[in-house]
């Protein structure tokens, strides 16, 4: 027995729920889970359905399309641990979460390398068995920087890319080659602070909550679907210094919890906003 | 064309879903939610589907009831206001927050009646233009009382009865008068502090988060059914009655967010849990 | 015995504490709560004071004077409810918890009017014997329309100003008038969603948390120093309505929780931001 | 210049804080951050003072207990790292999580060493070159247990002993060797589910919201002084190991922030409860 999750999305109409279950049905695939969701402002259908049984993806996505509107999207996916490249460049919160998460076993993922912009982060990593590239930036164009960062992660078939707080701004072609794959913190509780220094911003305004935002990253700076967020309070008492560091858990939780939902099949992107079943 | 609510749960078995949207399906009711839940532990079904179109109420259970396994329970309801009694003792917040949401229509009910063991709150209750009957419990044994408002009730044809701060125990026979349709807000986070004076309890116990729980009443004393509950955090700058005031807001929000999920057909009682779809 | 309450803010310099807490020692006020802060970024202290006493406000006030540096700003207030008024515009929600809390003495406030520019809520505020005053800006322009709000107000030498959702933006006369005596609950999470319909932005942006924010009006519209901030999470399944309806709750809540800090005289106004004591 | 923290707490008398500053202010001593605390229940005070300058300890201790009334606790802390064991049975999210905020120098802690009564965590604790000791309690009397865990931590001189999800329950004799030095992390918001298996009563219960509660240990099992708490929601989606899993990030989390507290001298111990200044 296999436990394989399908993912559907298209355009709403009558009897979609129905037919989708029916033909799990008929191909004796049990049920285990199964979450749907139109939103109705756009017309549009999702369903996540976790199946156990023996599969014939073959059939079972023939059937489907048979019976599905045009242009549906459908995705049958296997329960085995996701692949996972992580930038970073000195910060080691977040990384030293996902490593840790990964060898207890928290998070369904296998961390194929590390790839920092500076050195800082390589001993934490190779404390972990896992491979880790320094891939300076200095004395290089962004554009010649990315390329030698592609030509690095490339032989490692990620599945996703994280950006566990790497600093610098992907280009478009970088966010082009890995559309939808590629999953940033941002830390601040977005569209609040945008861009640079976030925390001195929220210094600066005086804010009584602050908050971090794991997205997709897409060709707007900060502007990718939105996958989770979280928030803690502070006060008066906390300078931006101190926000920075409160920050850290937030960002390091936000990041791990998005990145779980995503790893399990959990979030379908859906113009610039994420539907999480 | 109407809608309206079907809540279904049966032992769980293969195909449900499928089943019981093909039904809908083919009475032309259109699924406007669905959501689902499989208790795996003990093995049940549950499913709430909100549907729009033109009902014969008749024959859908009808259709339902061939294609389901014996001993399944579902209920077609319809999305009409819900008649709620509340009883009170002398505090004011739960009851004005309910009044207040009914009036401004935030809450789907009408409140029929409010029943007090004091009359503190009858002045403000007839501002809202609606009957408060005193019941004193003065010189009555508990039967005695109860059966009085057991009477005063009855009249009123009630879905619900809301525990809005009351602070008596009630009895067997009355809980079992309303069997799951009795929603009480304790002010702790249950099943810490179960009884009186909970607050001095936590203020005793010197925590550092404190809670409220609104619950279905059944005969073990503050051991029903939970259907939410919330938290604030508290230090040691609060006194017992610090607390209790900072709770009010806690109590109030519970309670009504509660009800709001109870009166619109949101909340299956199962095995003394809730499930909620 | 009377209760007063302190605040002092000053250009911090050693000793400060010391000096203050040696004058109230000398005049034989017992000091019930003592809150201090120094802000190390600008250099500046903050300090109240619950005092317990006898008073002779006069010469307190000078031997304090004597005491502390030139520039220092002291002020002793009397913990009698502060005179509020009210502005709405049409919805319930704010003004109704407000009125609820005055009434049952959870708001340490005398609700001296309501002024509303629609005369939805003038039912909801006579029920609880307070006046309401309807002032249509219809017809009028702005200056004219806020004139007349003005001269309605003035007959009540209020405390505060509490936009409780009044809906239009006051001109800088207006705000000048009341200088830091305004305060509005804006329904985001500011500096997320500035201006018009932030929960129809923060739907489009695809947000998984919202909030509200209480703050000082300023003549920079929605750039006042804020109170207080709160959020609740939300997820696809929100439409922008059903966002402004979970909202009502956090707004409600965070404007009275705001209101309650101020009335009771623990916040401070400082560079566009508060210090809470 | 150096920095210092004094803690002072002893019986509620008029005066305190001034006598408390003016001494710091005549030994030139800079207040850099000032919390006090008054229990009006139990007429204590409590006050935490940051302080730079030249320390004479000596003379500075003794003008404090010259001035001060007979029986005052007063503690002059250096800010240096505290020392600090670790004991762990076979869960590394915990452990994990303080070896890497000890690593980025998150907590100001130096990890002296790591007891486990299983080898599970030796090879996490080793990656940071941490000396892990399995000391087993196989075949052992609790008795003999302790005595030789007791033997293998002496050698370390540790401030305070973290129980890191270590399963075991502690002899009153252990708890009497490490008074107020020895924290735990319960995993159930306590006083809910004290005992075994908290998430197992929890979901048993069918609560909405899990927590976890770092407290100082004593001889009452889960009933010492509570440090920290917090909490996160959960549904009926959730099976006792689904709780448990949700959870892990909450026990790290109240663990690392309640160690910060302490280890960072903010923290009184005082009848079973804990001041936080």
């Amino acid at each position: 027995m296999e436990k394989k999750t399908l993912l559907t999305h298209c355009t709403d109409e009558p009897g979609l729920i129905s037919k989708i279950t029916n033909i799990c049905y008929k191909h004796q695939l049990n049920i285990i889970h199964n979450n749907e969701f139109v939103d109705n402002t756009c017309g549009h259908f999702f369903m996540r359905t976790e199946l156990e049984g023996i599969f014939n993806d073959e059939t079972l996505l023939h059937d489907l399309d048979q019976a599905l509107p045009a242009g549906t999207s459908r995705r049958l996916l296997s329960s085995s641990k996701k692949r996972v490249v992580i930038m970073v460049t000195k910060e080691a919160h977040c990384l030293g979460d996902i490593l840790m998460k990964a060898f207890d076993g928290s998070l369904n993922i296998d961390i194929a390398a590390v790839v920092g912009n500076y050195d800082h982060l390589q001993n934490l990593t190779e404390k972990f068995d896992i491979p880790y590239h320094h891939v300076s930036h200095q004395d290089l164009s962004r554009q010649e920087h990315e390329q030698r960062i592609l030509e690095t992660i490339e032989q490692y078939n990620a599945d996703y890319i994280v950006l566990a707080k790497y600093m610098r701004v992907l280009t478009p072609e970088f966010v082009e080659s890995y559309r939808h794959k590629i999953i940033n913190i941002h830390h601040s509780f977005l569209p609040a602070f945008i861009g640079a220094k976030p925390y001195q911003q929220a210094y600066d305004r005086g804010v009584k909550i602050i908050g971090a935002t794991a997205h997709f990253v897409t060709n707007d700076l900060d502007e990718g679907p939105i996958i989770k967020q979280d928030v803690i309070p502070v006060d008066h008492n906390f300078s931006a210094e101190d926000m920075a560091k409160a920050g850290r858990d937030v960002e390091k939780n936000v990041l791990s919890r998005a990145l779980n939902k995503v790893v399990n099949d959990h979030v379908f992107v859906y113009e610039n906003k994420t539907v999480i079943l």
